[in-house]
């Protein structure tokens, strides 16, 4: 009866973070995948909005006999005090036992609690993150291949394309407004 | 194929809630159960934290029979520009198509923006309230009735009894820290 | 070549304001009209929003003989540092020689810092003030004889009697949302 | 009696800045010019308070002839939660038909919300850019020419090379505060 | 070689804190107090900056024989998310073993951490509370005997009479800036 | 009977700053040693909490003919509106006289206000910096020398060798969650 977290920014959510959600389903009875910098969105970095994050998630996961009992999608805000921001976490979900991550940071402060850390292995770590999609969309060369279908569909949905490749644009600007 | 939006603080999640929940879902497909106020916990009128009050939430839906697909439940932390509220909410949930709520604020703010607002009938208003629950607690009297027992499981499991009663003494404190 | 400060949060904007203002220009030769708490509204004490505000006035002080080169409206939103409150005012506008104020706190604020500040005739205080406008407004009293024509057609024209008495009634609720 | 909204950081307010004012005067009766970052100043990027910002607006469009009605000048601050600028940004003016811009981002926000966006043709593009301005500030090189002779003013008064200069040093220092 | 922590507000410093800060001394080698909510100051129940606080307990404590080396005097803002203070406060002071605290969540919140606390002697409960004090100041009724000479001589020198009691009347002001 | 101020980050507290604290002591008579950005810790820029810091400080102070009375060390979190700052810190220090500093910006800020700033003179500034030291402990190079043997010791105390290398990889990784 384990609990699981994995947690994870999404921008977008592509085959590698299915990859990691599908491990942990095969490891713990329930799993928390919790949207990281939930407050964020229409930025460079950050570019989906915690709910279209929420949403791929699911149509990536979607099928008959996908058990939905067991997966919670929990968007969590950044916190100003970084160092915090683990206990901060600890407010937006249920109890866990254990957690997914790959990033060294995480897995420290993890650590350092005393929280048990599983480190997934990583599938074609260069040209599967999600930076590499972002990067794809916004020169608009082909990145369906990289993000599951579910992801996909919704990024077209909401206008992602259109909307990547304005904000690459932006940072280019000399005088933009913010 | 629709999708409703219930928002509640949920503090805790008693049994007029649940009958709301119970309403939406024989109205709509799939239902958004946004937990408000996410960010609040250990204060009077907020004891429990986003992550107790989803436990509560799933505690209370749990049956063989229920399916899960049709539920997300989503922390919304609050933004300090109240009348950006509903707004800010659209970044942190999936599209949906109809609101159900019974606070008059909720219903002008959604209605003024053209979204569909339905009010579930009120199950006994005056007496199944969460300050009505969180009054018995505080003064030790008896709450069980109010709530569904899968809620009331989890704020045993937290030791809730206790933190409502300790917060409600702090309010009289002369010269209390905060 | 003097320039003129008066404060205020003109909620809304009533004819001892405008009585105010009239002796303030009387005074210097230009006025900056400074909206206080510019990011509220929707809130019991804050039903208008800054723009709104600004409209008030500018019906209000509106005839064909005004010189607006004389006035300055600014919004200036709320500091969470309260004793640095006029300092952050200074960043929001031209520099100013001279405060209007019957507040005390914000006299001895502005005195405390050398600069010059005089208080304005009061007119009929008890019955002329914003709370009671606001009270007028939410128990549908006769509440026009109080405010200029300017702010009376702006109230009207976004809906803010049907606001102002929703938002009262949401503070008696038992369990509103925030 | 059409109300256009013209948003800009005005870091400092520049002759192109003055022509975009202009051409949307020809356009509309009221034009809101909106502060853009109004809480930021002495930053590299931000070097002037919103107050000096608007004394330069003031000064740059000062002329016995200019009718002072149809212009307010109204600072904006940012706001954590970028995607809900525009919507923030409503809340400090009154309500506009009709915003400029040449901000691929602005006009996509607005777009996106059915609100009319026209563009004004750009001044110089590539010399007259506040970001230019600064430099040659910074770098003691000619900057005169590139703004109106009311910012020009103004910058002087408030002692703005100085400022600008040393503000730019900062960010060379190997450990400075911030 | 312990080291103990005693919080509190001391708006202003009485004899009541002075009591705990011997009888902590008398059981620690070292002492740390920290002056919370150190961000608020000219408010009611805030009306002195955590530097005058500071001041006060200094000059309290002040005698030939104190040992300067056994005491730090540490301001430490609140955080909005009340139940990470304990966490938050930890990033400001040194570690330390054991809590001096008679506020019951304060002891709740250590406890759950399994941290010391020991709950001091309360010196004249009723009549010593810095409530006391500062409505003593307001009213002009004699409070000098209630705080150190070290206090005295401190509010007395940053006019905290006068203050105390303007701020005290601005609560009653039917339409006040904030 | 003079107070002075010295502000600095002390990521982490090195040999140039010990110098200029015993430069400052020779002049004045009490010395506030204000730790700037006090909220941040665990970023790459600033490692260590402003407890840490604190820790730091006074081991490296500590001899036993130090006079502890003349030392007031005092954690300032940073305050958004930058302009504000000196401002905002002074409600967190007792009253002083004199500033001691390096930094061109501080400085302009001070005299601006027409407070006396002094500067110290630097300790063979390119080797002997934060920046320097932090490099030093990311990459494994020898950093013992650039700091006193308290600062060594707190850093190896609080595992700050691992830490500093571990947020370092952070920043080079190609998705990492904030």
């Amino acid at each position: 009866m384990s609990t699981g977290l994995f947690v994870g920014r999404f921008q977008p959510f592509h085959k590698g973070h299915l990859a990691t959600v599908n491990y942990a389903l095969a490891r713990v009875e329930t799993l928390i995948i919790a949207i990281g910098s939930a407050q964020k969105s229409f930025e460079q970095r950050n570019p989906f909005t915690a709910g279209e994050r929420m949403a791929m998630i699911r149509s990536s996961l979607d099928s008959s006999e996908f058990d939905w009992r067991r997966v919670m999608i929990v968007p969590v805000p950044d916190i100003e005090i970084h160092s915090l921001w683990t206990r901060y976490l600890d407010l937006f979900v249920p109890a866990y036992d254990k957690v997914f991550s790959n990033d060294p940071l995480t897995i420290a402060l993890f650590k350092e609690r005393g929280i048990l850390v599983e480190e997934p292995p990583l599938l074609e770590r260069h040209s599967l993150s999600a930076t590499e999609v972002r990067r794809r969309i916004a020169t608009h060369a082909d990145w369906g291949a990289l993000v599951p279908d579910g992801s996909a569909s919704i990024i077209r949905k909401v206008g992602g394309e259109a909307r990547v490749a304005s904000i690459a644009n932006v940072a280019e600007r000399p005088d933009h407004k913010k």
